[in-house]
């Protein structure tokens, strides 16, 4: 069985022709333009759909995009990067275009479909994933199924508070996850905890300009034994603890999958968000709990896609 | 259609015969002395049961407790006020006893069948009950029917955190929901509060023994135009704005019903907490949104439990 999968992207779309064994098999890209208007990025998307050459027999397309999606999975109503895109049924207008049924749904839910049909969610049929990037994204998966809840835009994880006092992010409410473990705001902690050691070797690094101070620098000074290194990714680690005991405590959902640039520090992350989970979490939830890394990449978009593609029309 | 319904409550069991329409019909009561042993008390709810005149043609028996209970609803997980009970499938020796099937549930998810059966809930698909007792329970209903979750326990609405660093209460996590809403945390809160202003009218009153404070004492003083009373529960109310938000952001459920003897502060709580739901959630999530009180009172366990049996058996 194959899907055609689009990754509607900030800055490219992606296309790609998935099947359901083999997974990817053949791919195009093309940029975005999305200040050009929203008929103009239908009509890009269409043909850059109508460059694949192996999508003979495909059952259906699944698009992923920067938005908010009702529970139908064919409307967005919240879409901040996507101008002109609110309450439009954009499944219909891929339809209209393509000649294919077509469902959408936001990046972070694509994610979690990703995982659950080709990455390390496909043992699990519950499962929370967080897709730690630039924001924080959240996927809920009940029984094999994506949770939406009464209107479709379940998840928003990382938009869970654990410090109502605590500092802004890009939400409008303080102490959200996404104000410690989104990639600007880990940096920005990172930088206000380096500066107070100008003996580290990360002060020597990045004094001059913090701005170019990112996670992955973190994760390595970490693995040369920095302790500074260690400390700023344990206290964000413990800070993630602190969201998934929230999670589990409302959803009684005990797998997590990890995924994104920031997941990349791995066990300095993990290991100390255990440790909160193992110390206050209630003992009746403790019993299968798991935080599991997500490898599947740049593709679990692709990937994810096909999945709800899949889903939908299989 | 009848079913009965048993409360099996710290101090009493309660057993009733409850018809879909009519609502209770008959109701019975006796002593739990839960100290005596499992089977003893088993013997007693059965013996309860047959103490009920008009429960011919009952279709069966639901029946609260307070512990966890798995995901078939038929065996106790946890359940720290029942010595013995734990693992023990607690359907089946009510069955065994009374010839009827049975399905147990927990208080807080009995409080939620009750106001879908038979209360406020009855107009909403989704929607969650928060129990501001003693402690702080919740129910969530999705698409008419109890979630659970992966192992039946979801729902811990009172154990999810909005400040890491906050007070402790009888959960192991610090800055929970109950720390603030819970009746003695609130009543502790209050108490600090009023120690500061010699001048108020409760602190005359209740000085000499903060531990007859009690959320009413609030209620009360703030129908009397007491200002310190009112910033107390609006600081209550505020704190309960920011668990809606978690709750919202993570499932999409934007009906809120608020039921027990702190939730008859009533809108001294419910608009602060209206203010920072307004504030602080995000924006697509606002449409919809409601808190609504619940006043089925001291039947509203009797009526979950029954409602329990007709979703199980009907």
């Amino acid at each position: 069985m194959k899907a055609i999968a689009i990754d509607l992207g900030g800055t490219n779309i992606k296309a790609a022709v998935v099947d359901q064994e083999q997974g990817i098999i053949e791919q195009t890209s093309t940029p975005t333009h999305a200040d050009l208007g929203r008929d103009y990025l239908l009509d890009r998307i269409a043909s850059t759909v109508a460059e694949l050459t192996k999508a003979d027999g495909a059952i259906g397309i699944g698009m992923g995009l920067p938005g908010m999606v009702n529970r139908e999975q064919t409307t967005i109503y919240y879409a901040p990067n996507l101008p002109g895109w609110e309450e439009v049924n954009a499944a219909e207008e891929i339809t209209k275009r393509t000649g294919l049924p077509c469902r959408i749904e936001n990046d972070a839910n694509i994610a979690a479909l990703g995982s659950l049909h080709f990455g390390v969610g496909q043992k699990h049929d519950d499962f929370i994933i967080l897709t730690l990037g630039t924001g924080v994204g959240g996927g809920i998966i009940v029984n094999r199924q994506l949770f939406k809840g009464s209107r479709g835009m379940a998840g928003e994880l990382g938009h869970v508070i654990i410090d109502y006092h605590g500092p802004l992010s890009n939400s409008v409410t303080r102490g959200t996850i996404e104000a410690y473990l989104g990639q600007r705001f880990l940096s920005r902690f990172a930088s206000d905890m380096i500066m107070q050691h100008p003996e580290n070797p990360l002060y020597k690094k990045f004094s001059k300009d913090f701005d170019k101070l990112e996670p992955v620098d973190l994760t390595q000074e970490a693995n040369n034994g920095n302790q500074l290194a260690i400390e700023i990714l344990a206290k964000t680690g413990q800070r993630l603890g602190y969201a998934i005991i929230n999670y589990t405590h409302m959803m009684d959902i005990r797998k997590f999958v990890l995924s994104g640039g920031v997941s990349k520090a791995g066990e300095w992350l993990f290991e100390p968000a255990r440790e909160i989970v193992k110390k206050h979490m209630m003992v009746p939830f403790q019993d299968g709990f798991e935080i599991i890394y997500e490898d599947l990449g740049n593709d679990s978009s692709l990937l994810g896609a096909a999945g709800l593609a899949f889903d939908s029309f299989a």
